[in-house]
């Protein structure tokens, strides 16, 4: 099978660095267009991008000249498929030309997520709302399409609370943050900020954490996203970690379960990318660690099978009874914010797209 | 008035280096014994003990021989008044040695907290409690007595859900913990364990947050404190933070109230201490902050008026409704675990027990 | 005594509120003029200025209406001394046109460093050099003049150079820097870039540190300052530490000496600032400790007495032989970057003009 | 080729876990008794080690049961090679066991270093030294022998300064070194200590950076290591960095050599094991970055290739003129302590003693 040819809108910032490095080598994928701001453009990436990430830039993609986000462009070069990482206010438009042009978006972007026609999707928990693609596609006129992931905070919690709302129905989930220095991006936090500190306030990542699983969560109906109704609240908090979102969850049930069924539960989801052996799939997608302190970040963030899936599972751990309510667990979690947040969710969402034949 | 003359036992570590260095011209006390284990006995206490803190050691507790915890050298000092900060294994026997000898011990080890006649004092919470030591003396035939501190996560916390409690009533409160190195001792964290990470777990902590408060929050009847019913359920964490515990803290209210309501009842908390104007006493002891992103570790974490009083504030801020309740708030909160949560909390109460008569 | 009133160029950055810290209830002058760039004009300085450091800020300076940088807004006010902190590539021409309308202006600006005219002044070590004042006056036609500080690291070495120099000579310098955060300002270092790291690279660091100890060891003679001749090979880093400068210096001396003479020669430095009892000077303004692990900047930075010179002492340590060389001694230092290298050491230049009546 | 059978001594700690992470899939060797301090033996090793390194736990070593150091033991094994972590106290008692018994011994450990007829081995730069080993068993009537390596700081350090001693030849060095935390090991340094901190001290390292290079550098002759003549100064400080020492360099050379020629000497540096093509030898054994602002610890410590030789690099930096002598450099440069700084110089070390038929 020849590969597709794929591009990366926004390529040089830190999740635009992730795209590159988790298509390096990809099986399906293969990145022929980087794109990035003005002051970027003509340059080779490898000088455009100061490099911030571990893992070495993929020294082919670093020879790869920066282009602008032009639609035409990336036409020429056979592109189909496009990852979107770009800020949300310029988002909006470059994201709707290039549907309206025929491209598949895959967008880490906020702009779009809450267009009552385009899914946000975290593909082991709501593969069905692909089909609100052809609505999509109707209302726009587009002969592409957008589709987007969730907040990076938002991904790591639905992926448990999928298969609980399932198991058990929920009440009510609170949830506390102590989110990673990569959310803010590269130059978003200043080390004067936070060594010896924590800044308990991110802005509008409560309310994104609160609304954005009630679509994910929600039922495709007659061409429309039923929202759920699973109350969430949260209260988020920057800590000096480099990568990986760590939440201390409560949650009401819907009926009581100790937490050995609730690992059981999770350790037994199994939802379609893993059936599909999707390449970026994590098996097990969630990760149930016994010890009593973990998961930790600098241990854990990187958990995922196979080698192409690290970063991308969720690791879950602490998990006990929560006696205020008569259903109560907690737990915590951690997720890649980067990877299984961001990046590596849209990566897993259009091979996704693609095994369902809409690539 | 001549000033009391105190002692401190396990005056070496980090609490014993808190109550060294707030009881340094303090109006009413005099430290003339400090004490540590085997080791340190016969040094001078500058020799004996690696200074940990900020402020440098007052130089004549420097000049001080550190004694074995003996009573009788302590009695021959003059001394009727001992805070405790010894390890709890060493606590039980040594503490009720000194209050068979009949002395007054302020101890912030656990040993004691969970003795019937033993009260958890938070000296703005519930200053009442000190009636049982009369039954205390009484039950085991001491001429002096112990009184005891909260766990320091607990004691910023339920400072500021007294005032809650009294306004509003509290159905239930959950409660996720950002808490400080220095709670774990100076040698307790390696920095191996914690830079660029989380240790999601504390040893019994979330067992003390939500149990300890049932009996600070208790009614003292009969000789007898009754414990309140609260429920508290709490997820505690490690962040590589040198002082200061910060918690997000969600409450199902009795009633419904406004975030401008409970800012004002937080405002208007006036307790017995601060009425007394105790020299210890922070005025106000809890600070409400408006900014979005406050409170900080780094920046509130010595907040409390008048200077005597720096580090007894509880700093509030980012009150806001938690629709997952019908009567839902959530704030954040921070206190400084070695002063408020420890060893300022026991000298407020000695200061409360001399204002009351009591020594 | 009337208080001179006062103006701060760049106040809201974190030298300008180092600034305002050290200047409040100074007992010679008075912050009557507080200036910054176009966004913070016409707000008062409580809100226009985010607050970075420890100290908390000045009520009354908060209420001062923060203005542009025009020389004739501020004569309006009866300000006579300016104290720079402005950006480099502002203050070149800002300082001369305050200079021009008559101003006294102590800048931390490299702008006019290197003029021959303008000296760089440390008041403990080259007093004298306020003689050019004259000259420079003649020279541009001006009734005020500027004077500078040094590059934050270089002030804390040549501190140490001079007494050496003047006991025993100096043959050559090499000297590597561990160097915080806030020497990049606020916004500098990113924290991605620096947790879990060193980067060890400063721009134009090594340069200054060569070359500016030659201009301010240098002999004032008919109007000219003649640079001395005392190679310094630096090597400069970043770690993340907040606040205070760290160094290793290896020397070269002119004779051998043993370390225990060069600690004397560092208690005994008593140079013209600590004769005239200036408010700010530090005394001793060299604090020789003696454990086998010090100078730590945590510990440290803030040493200095009288209260008001906090901040303001280098703390040397760790004085040894370095075999390397026949007359080598090697030693550790620390000084706070924005107090002693920055803001504190223009404010005590300014009581050091005003008590040489050039003000 | 049949593996070797090896066994590790001290396998739990930070240097212990390098070794059991390096010999996981090794060509040669293969890893079949693990032993530890009396608390661990019995344990799997799964049970006994607090897995501290991020590479996982090789599945099949974590099934191994930890022994006593008994050479009987590893004997019955059919180990014939050790290589030991062992704390120094222990190591010289126990090493000699292994080597008195016929074990080939590479240690990390100090306690033999010193001895004039062991070898401190570092394999790029005096595999020669291996023929002491003939004279160290005839002394000792030993079947096996003893080889030891440098201390973490030297190895990075000496591999740089071969190169330049054979090129232009060096009258002196001078280093400054910023020490990560795993030197210390696990529960080296508190977090209390090091967090927005430097200490700028390391128990006798300095002494040993001066020392070992010329036993390292010396010559072989006539069953004796004639040591070199390179006057070495060093300061050593410790910084919160995880892994990777940093060192600022600068060298006064035998002769003028311009940073370009200096560049060049250290990329063409090919010393036996990278001739031989030994598993663990880095591919080049010296790496030159070229930007302005590298090494940097958390980019840089894993440098290396091929996989096997991860953190195996040296890598250089910054290379430039010290003018403060005529024929002065400068240079910085990393090496992951516990991989390059200790158990992977080891291993490298074992190929060679394989290569070269001493096993």
């Amino acid at each position: 099978m020849a590969k597709m040819e794929v591009g990366i809108l926004g390529a040089t910032g830190i999740v635009g660095q992730r795209y590159v490095s988790l298509l390096a080598d990809h099986p399906w994928f293969e990145v022929r267009v980087v794109s990035a701001s003005q002051a970027s453009v003509g340059k080779k990436y490898r000088e455009a991008a100061k490099w911030f990430i571990e893992p070495p830039m993929p020294e082919d993609i670093g020879e790869l000249v920066v282009t602008p986000p032009d639609p035409q462009l990336f036409k020429r070069e056979g592109v189909e498929l496009v990852f979107s990482a770009l800020p949300s206010e310029v988002a909006k438009q470059v994201e709707e030309d290039f549907a309206a042009a025929g491209f598949a978006v895959a967008s880490d972007a906020s702009a779009h997520r809450y267009d009552p026609d385009v899914p946000i999707l975290i593909p082991e928990v709501n593969p069905s709302h692909l089909q609100i693609i052809e609505y999509q596609r109707r209302n726009r006129g587009w002969s592409g399409f957008i589709v987007t992931g969730s907040n990076c905070t938002t991904i790591g919690l639905v992926m448990t609370l999928k298969p609980l709302l399932d198991a058990f129905g929920i009440k009510r989930v609170l949830v506390a943050t102590m989110q990673a220095l990569s959310g803010a991006g590269y130059f978003g936090v200043p080390s004067m900020a936070i060594l010896d500190n924590i800044i308990p306030y991110i802005k509008k990542e409560e309310e994104k954490v609160s609304s954005e699983p009630q679509k994910i969560l929600g039922r495709f109906e007659n061409g429309k996203i039923l929202p759920a109704n699973v109350p969430i609240g949260a209260s988020c908090h920057r800590v000096n970690v480099l990568d990986g979102h760590t939440e201390a969850v409560f949650v009401e049930l819907g009926r009581k379960a100790s937490p050995e069924e609730v690992a059981k539960v999770f350790k037994e989801f199994q939802p379609e990318p893993q059936q599909l052996k999707l390449p970026t799939a994590p098996q097990p997608p969630i990760i149930v660690r016994e010890e009593p302190d973990r998961p930790q970040p600098r241990f854990d963030r990187y958990a995922g099978e196979p080698p192409r899936a690290k970063g991308m599972a969720v690791v879950v751990g602490r998990i006990r009874e929560e006696p205020v309510f008569e259903t109560g667990i907690k737990y915590m979690l951690l997720s890649h914010n980067t990877i299984r947040g961001a990046a590596g969710n849209s990566v897993l969402t259009a091979e996704l797209l693609k095994a369902k034949g809409w690539l």
